[in-house]
């Protein structure tokens, strides 16, 4: 074959499957924003068609044939093809190494699993999950060993979710973490509670829908470029390349916070999506680096920019436009505590700052045992509420609110929670290098996102798929990552707050 | 091949068009409903992607293999089956008639025009419009006579979009509309304009969303398989199979009957496709049996039903909750007045009534013209404005409003417009049928559309394609098509409104 007609028929073969992937993703946008209730099956249908087209193509005899040719003449590619080619057969060869029967039996389990787990969380009941669950954690360490023999099964799965991340790194960031945010917390709670009540009242959702555009204005989304919808659970999803981003959001009539807040959230996953270089579109590099990348942006948006005095002094004025009666008789400082209040709490994705991590620590504890063979899945809610009593300081009174809020577990996501507080973590940091640079503070006063955003397209975005997140990390930082970062910034932000 | 698998491999060939197809419609639904401003070509990229791969699936070697030898056994298949392969190779064959680069260029040619449509359109100059349609009716009478020499061109292109249909049965009607209607709208014009300031005012976009809903409620639409949102132009789609049906409507402000009898409109179109009966889903078989049945769903419930007094009787008192201070000092006599003003005017898709079908058969007999060389595209303008003139009445200031008011030649449907006529007439006369077995205008006293959505889903709509609409006309009404019941009933009602 000539290397050119290869190079040209992997270009095809990427914008082809770029395709099924933008109806895909649309099918299921469109059941959770649009679609009439009783629409389900009949989407079904089509995905199950649409996703078996799209894996016989990306893993099929003729595609695997033109990888490892491409593979094999890798100096004549570009960088560009180099990796996407390489991220193309990485996939393709797990894979490979898996026996199809389990594969197959695999995915029937993944289908079935979902509905038990709704159904388990619904009625509050683990021990409907219980016997799912123990089949996921063991197809998922076999499958960990076939494919990486040499590796720990929990490293494999880590590095699924962000390439190059161990169990070492881990441990070392989250016994930082833990060592230097649960006692802020014990002192938060010896002090008294600020107030919400400037956030919280009767909020019609028309205003908040205005209020979240303006807000995808001020941070720097393109609206001709990036759709704003409502569903049940906020999240961010591209279509078909980076030039077509949705985000949702929920709209809490009682209280503004959650939808401004969720939008920003959303708005740093977008702005990252939607920033990718453009001759990235249509490949497999498009997008995100990996999922702690991804959080750092929405993670950085959302708390540290977003929830910044910077900011909130700027927003507040803005805040008292559309919400004019809710706002009268409160302060900018007023709001700015009342979105920075701290709370144990028993949802994480309700958390505030200082608790959010240790949600996540909870769960990186229990896999990590659960993958090891230390745990039984049946003592796992035991083992749940015991961490949460001893991170968070709270009582768990039932499963729905406890072991079994998260989907990610139902959903085979074993290994995903980490990038949740690494990317946290990283947010601060990328934001003491930024400062080196720009006033980020003094941007946030006049609610200027121009210096930050360009910072990040530069250092992050631009990059898509091209870097791996620790190589993207190395080289925006130009220092290794230091967790303290980040918890210095909490203590000294919190300490402020709750005159600690 | 063993015929049993070679029916199974049908069935799922059947299947994956469909998905293609539920994918195609959403991309399309989605960006003119959703999707933010910037993101068309985006969506090209993938339509033109999905197209192909549909194209190659319904036409390429092995499927024309498959449906030839299910064609020669057809005898071993069952009713719905021998339809289906029937018109897959009806399809097929007239492709495989036309030279491939013809084929080729005309697809060329009509992404063009659609575009230069558009902008002729806004700056209403046809002269840019003018060497497009030009191709377009060259290519039109070729292809018509690649496929059926036997045929005169325009039978051929009426047959498209209407099964069997011909001039002959076409220039028949058209006398009988014109020599009934021409003078009854001369009558209605020395007559003292009826008012319609009952349905004029100020009407909010969220209460006429909110009667939307209800209105598909009452003419029996299951909101949990049909959707509605908001688009510029109203129109019908299904998604992958009759289980997913989108209406769309327009909010006007200053006047509600324009959503009010959209959704009227629609929601005819939307009962007719979803009322297909079950096991017609994904084959080409699911929805409606031609475009002029498909327009005799919709016109009736929108005119002879929705604009009856019956209905407005019943409406009334709803609308007068939902537009409290609008309806104020109105009566129900007055909203039936109001909603049955006739007036003679320029666009098609806002005409009344009694002038809707001479809208129509000014299209008909220039299309006619055209496809016979007896009509030149440039000298086109003149005699669109002629005939208004002539069958209306009324002059055209430009051709915007004009010659260039609808879409359909730009997008090469020649042969399409009669259908909007014929389905009014057939409505009339399914009517006639309808009341044999119930009091169809106490029904509308009461908004009870349950009998009448009874007949119409035994007569017409369970058939999906199955029947030619020809056959299904025979079969539901017993006795030969008549247009005079529709003139009759045209006559009857606005003797009675306008006291001629």
């Amino acid at each position: 074959m000539d290397i050119n007609v290869a190079r040209e028929q992997y270009k095809k073969l990427q914008a082809k499957l770029a395709a099924y992937g933008h109806a895909m993703s649309l099918i299921y946008y469109d059941g959770v924003t649009a679609a009439p209730k009783g629409t389900a099956s009949n989407r079904s249908q089509t995905l199950a068609i649409l996703n078996e087209e799209s894996y016989l193509l990306s893993t099929g005899k003729d595609t695997v044939e033109l990888l490892e040719f491409l593979d094999s003449r890798s100096a004549e590619l570009d960088e560009k093809e180099q990796r996407s080619v390489y991220l193309a057969l990485k996939d393709i060869r797990d894979m490979q190494k898996i026996p199809m029967n389990e594969y197959i039996e695999y995915q029937k389990l993944m289908v079935e699993a979902d509905d038990i787990w709704h159904r388990a969380k619904e009625t509050s009941n683990f021990e409907l999950f219980c016997p799912v669950l123990e089949k996921i954690i063991d197809f998922t360490v076999r499958f960990a060993k076939y494919c990486a023999p040499e590796k720990d099964p929990y490293d494999y799965c880590l590095d699924k979710y962000a390439e190059g991340l161990t169990m070492q790194t881990c441990d070392a960031f989250f016994d930082v973490l833990k060592s230097r945010i649960v006692p802020l917390l014990r002192k938060i709670e010896k002090k008294p509670q600020i107030s919400d009540a400037c956030i919280c009242g009767d909020f019609e959702e028309k205003a908040q829908q205005e209020f979240a555009y303006e807000l995808m204005k001020i941070i720097g989304l393109d609206l001709d470029h990036c759709g704003l919808a409502e569903t049940e659970h906020p999240f961010t999803t591209s279509l078909g390349s980076h030039f077509d981003v949705r985000i949702t959001t929920n709209y809490h009539r009682e209280n503004v916070s959650y939808s401004m807040f969720s939008v920003i959230h959303e708005g740093g996953h977008a702005l990252y999506d939607s920033g990718s270089e453009d001759d990235l579109a249509y490949t497999n590099l498009d997008g995100g680096a990996a999922m702690n990348i991804h959080e750092s942006q929405s993670r950085l948006y959302e708390n540290i920019l977003g929830r910044s005095r910077g900011f909130i002094t700027y927003i507040f004025p803005i805040m008292q436009k559309y919400f004019p009666s809710q706002m009268a008789g409160y302060t900018a400082e007023d709001a700015y505590r009342a979105v920075n209040m701290v709370t144990p709490s028993l949802i994480r994705t309700e958390a505030d700052e200082v608790t959010y991590c240790l949600h996540v620590m909870v769960r990186y504890d229990l896999e990590k045992r659960l993958m090891h063979g230390q745990l039984k899945v049946k003592d796992l809610p035991g083992e749940w509420n015991r961490l949460y009593k001893e991170y968070l300081g709270i009582d768990v009174p039932n499963d729905r609110d406890g072991v079994l809020q998260d989907s990610h577990w139902s959903g085979g996501l074993i290994g995903y929670f980490p990038s949740y507080a690494l990317g946290s973590a990283y947010g601060a940091q990328f934001l003491r290098k930024m400062n080196e640079e720009t006033d980020v503070e003094k941007c946030m006063y006049s609610g200027n996102f121009k210096p930050i955003n360009e910072w990040n397209r530069n250092h992050i975005w631009k990059y898509g798929r091209m870097l791996k997140p620790e190589e993207l990390l190395e080289k925006a930082l130009g220092e290794p990552f230091d967790p303290t970062v980040y918890t210095d910034y909490l203590e000294k932000k919190y300490t402020e707050i709750y005159n600690l």
